[in-house]
């Protein structure tokens, strides 16, 4: 059984509401996505989200001119208009879901002081906030930025998808690679970087022009290089620069992609074990290799039972 | 037996003309690549679609000037008059290849309305569509755009591809896989980009230049950041944009280094299991790991058939 | 035992003259490297074709000057002097490895008509040809690209990587993958090149500029993106144009990974099977699996033998 | 057991004092990390490096003015008298670590000359130095690169890992296929980057502009194009440029991703022969497969030990 079915089991076992009734109705339809219900909550929510995220977007390209008045929250022209209903249309949405799940669950504090509790009432606290930061022309910063917070609506996205613990698992398997990897970066990014500062300073001298202004613009440098984004607003100038600077990029993909395969081999090992899902009718081990005719722990055969059947009820005897 | 060679032989089993004759043999000819005169078919067809595509480029590039005259469809140039001689010869030639199609197969709605129909049917309608626009000034726009639709003639190579199938099946096999990707994707875009708008404007003010005009400008930036792409046209100018932003690079690197694992560990099983293709003379499974010496479903010694034999009925024990 | 060793002993039997004497001590100096003189003359000429390669760079390099006379093959400058100079004792010295390998081969026109007897000629033709160039302007350019022709020495640096051929042998393996990824690539960057072609000129009309000027423009931006090097010569300037962009990022990143998992799988099944290189005493299998205790094909213990240890006459029973 | 341990072992049996003391007390604490004292000390070293890179980046940050200055190493402003201060109160902590080095092995020159002494040695020399210089404008640029030599310091974080060794082992292991990867580099990379040269000059003529000024700009071109990073400062401009320049992109990524599936192999095939870490108790072997049950070597069960458990001592019988 896989940690995240562990999850979901483990949530129900605690928060579920013992008796049926309302309550525990509501908690089937919010919290699971067994039932057709269930399923439909989840699809209106999943596109209240990305309207909410598409909206938030929206309001701050220019050509709406939305942010740009200081003086008021609420807004004058008739776009702006529609943008701020429906902005107030998702919000009480959001606000009757936060009410809905404090209500249905057994334990409503460790519901709202769980990760999942905190992202549902930052998903809506921004817009209450609007109304209460004053409209003088000071405060139009921090009204953009609480405006902005909105944003993290977005993570409501995540609870949605059942792979996203398997995937934050294997994150936080591989953590102390991601660490030694993290550290490759910074050491070999730090003496690349301060190698080129070096040759393009010292050889551009202060007449010429040189895009390593300084050690933290290298460093900058080195980062964007070494992953092969490559932006090209810091370049090297000289021809020594350049010569430098195409080894380390040989270098540094060389390097990069030390760690880089710790991580993919890691999960493709995790990958490779659990390719075909066979449950195995004697012991129940469910993770057997590609191809595997008998059970590798206890040798049962397990044509028998075919394949991605998820049954563990099956085998009686 | 593969995927793709059920689709051939279900399609053969529906589509081909019971009786020999003209009918028969032209359906050899188009649909199946395995006599001389059905390669020779494939070979003249590939060389049409390509010199097609290159056409339509070609059209569009300024020195030639084939698209700039909005009042005739008939060019006026010399090399504009090949231009025309020849997409109109191409016209004909894909267009008595659909005639034949819809001929020589059993049932021509069917083939009509399936993928393949419509794609052949694509790649001669816009040609004489351009015949129907009119030649006002106004339908210069209409017509121009009428004109790039034969662009998806490139769909009929797609055919010609025998494993197109096989990786259509892979595709579509980690498609949950490709969801959370996107999905990953799509948080982790809307969060660093919001973060880099909120940085590069509040740190910037209003007096100073921004790349980061707007939050769409800002994910459009953080999506070319995390693919690697980096096109350079939206960098950030502040020293505490450039920091954050190594921290997002190298953040996003890791994280999509993840989802992309899935799809390749996905894809790697696949081919891992299938490496050598010697077909077991006693239990008939074709699959076996590299360097595999018995079967091992059976223990059969493989070596008595050579690889890549595909003789489905050498065993008659 | 590998391709690449099978084809050092074809040649050498073929090759290597049959009686001892002065031809065959020749031969093995030349073309192997077992001895120390054969492993000094490779040293030698690897320092030659770099010290060449260098040459022919340094020389177009603006500064140095020396390619802009075009009356003149005989330089005039002191640094033009020593190039000049060097250039033909490279010459000289390529010439004479020339003349001794076709002396001591057994077949010299079939080393001659060899690709490798092709490149070494090509290595010191370009030298002989600039002397028979007139030298007037109007030769110039021909003179200045028979003199580039010399960067093709850089070949000879192959045939001196034993795990070349089996690195070619890989590539060819997965020969049918690579057109398939190229014919995926080209179906792709004709619809995404045309699409953005479309979307940008539409929207951006004649009067505003666009990057997108021909659709083989377009597609040379869609390659450069889709593989992720995203120079910024040609981006989108509309949002709409960013969206598409983004999103054909996204799905370009993804499609092109697959086929880029098909080569990585291929060579990672063949070097897994070969990781580690115990030969087995009993049968001379020399590819195990890494960590195998006995001989997957004959059973026989392996730990007898150390790893590395390369000796074939090691097993007289 | 791993190199790593070997190597951590093999030390102590040199170096550590053999009577307790004083001396044997400091040496586990400065060079171990069993003890909480020791973990401590691990700490502070961790965060005086850092504090000491982020100084000497932050000391060339143009804003700060603290290297402008010729005239005195003492510096003048508020801000750089504090910068001053942190960096000799670091120096005198890291000359107190090196002295505490020195008196507490056993053979203090053999640490001295060892790898890690010497980067101990330079961690604090640049520092001393700087008082040497004298302070003429001349001694400015000297004065300045000894200054930045610090940035070594960075590598005391290498030591600290445990897992570096592992990692330079595996880097160390593929050396050889590092060495073809960069041999295959330097001819693809050669041959495209003339060919480019020629292409764009030839046909640019004299008149136009072209990025392709000389081969050795050309071949930096290359570099920067084949890893993907596309800096975008040197594109083609010409028509055929551009479509030669997309071939060779195609064509360079799919060789480039060979000798990089060599690397990803060698690594993954390490990994995944050693992804759990039970110990067998029958034989000792304690790399298994993921989800192997029974020991691969001697067939004993390896479910009596709990994972990740490093007990050598547990299996007496």
């Amino acid at each position: 059984m896989s940690t995240a079915t562990e999850k979901v089991l483990r949530r129900r076992l605690i928060q579920r509401p013992a008796e049926p009734g309302a309550r525990q109705t509501i908690y089937d339809v919010i919290f699971e996505a067994d039932s057709p219900l269930g399923r439909g909550f989840d699809i209106a929510l999943l596109v209240a989200i990305i309207a909410s995220i598409v909206l938030v977007s929206l309001e701050t390209v220019p050509e709406y001119d939305l942010q740009r008045d200081p003086n008021s929250a609420t807004p004058t022209s008739r776009l702006a208009l529609w943008f701020w209903a429906l902005e107030w249309v998702l919000t009480i949405l959001f606000t009757i879901e936060y009410a809905l799940r404090l209500y249905c669950v057994r334990h409503p504090l460790k519901y709202a002081f769980s990760f999942w509790g905190i992202v549902d009432l930052l998903s809506i606290l921004p817009s209450y906030l609007t109304l209460l930061v004053g409209r003088s022309a000071k405060s139009f910063v921090i009204l953009r930025s609480v405006r902005l917070l909105r944003v993290f609506r977005v993570l409501k996205l995540w609870r949605m998808m059942s792979q996203a613990d398997e995937l934050a698992d294997a994150v936080w398997k591989s953590r102390e690679k991601i660490i030694v990897f993290l550290a490759v970066v910074l050491v070999a990014v730090t003496i690349s970087g301060t190698l080129m500062y070096q040759i393009e300073t010292v050889l551009m001298g202060e007449t010429h022009e040189s895009d390593f202004t300084s050690i933290p613009q290298a460093m900058y440098w080195a980062i964007v290089t070494m992953t092969t984004v490559g932006y090209g607003d810091v370049v090297p100038h000289t021809t020594i620069g350049k010569i430098i600077s195409a080894a380390l990029i040989l270098l540094g993909y060389s390097l990069i992609i030390v760690p880089t395969g710790f991580v993919s081999a890691e999960l493709s090992g995790k990958i490779a074990a659990t390719t075909e899902h066979h449950r195995c009718a004697q012991c129940g081990l469910s993770s057997h290799r590609a191809g595997a005719v008998h059970c590798d722990r206890c040798g049962h055969r397990l044509d028998e039972v075919t394949p991605d059947e998820t049954t563990p009820e099956a085998s009686p005897a």
